[in-house]
């Protein structure tokens, strides 16, 4: 299947340590395509493992990850309007 | 058609400013979800009316729109992992 992940981490002691392993692990499985969004297929064990992963980091009262699945990716368009982000890929 | 909209401005001078108004303007046309993600069936017209609404606000060379498009909602699920987002419907 093909998902969309955005992340929002609250930025509060804690939160860019939270934020840093967030990222890294999105990056193990899908592609980086805008500041905390990212993208890609992947399979549903492959899912349940990121989301296992992420579970460790995730402060449940307040972190907030937003995961939209879809069957196929041909059935996703993607634009960028403004600047298409350079995906600060390299902060962390 | 259905889109997923997820926002990045850049918070320099000016930033608060473009985000809160980047912000009302989808909210015209769409559902907030998330920080700064929106969805909603919106036709090809309005699409663009938002997009020329938001042209005014976006800074070109920092400012980042990233829009999914689908044909139909039902090829999209979603899902929060975490906490379901407040959505600071009201903090503006």
């Amino acid at each position: 299947m093909y998902i969309i992940l955005v992340y929002d981490i609250e930025m509060d002691e804690g939160g860019a340590r939270a934020s840093r392993r967030i990222f890294k692990t999105c990056k193990k499985y899908l592609t980086h395509v805008q500041k905390s969004v990212f993208e890609g297929d992947i399979t549903p064990a492959l899912l349940k493992k990121l989301q296992a992963e992420l579970s460790a980091y995730i402060r449940e009262d307040r972190d907030s990850v937003l995961v939209f699945k879809s069957r196929e990716e041909r059935w996703l368009q993607k634009e960028f309007w403004g600047k298409e982000d350079d995906k600060t890929s390299n902060f962390f």
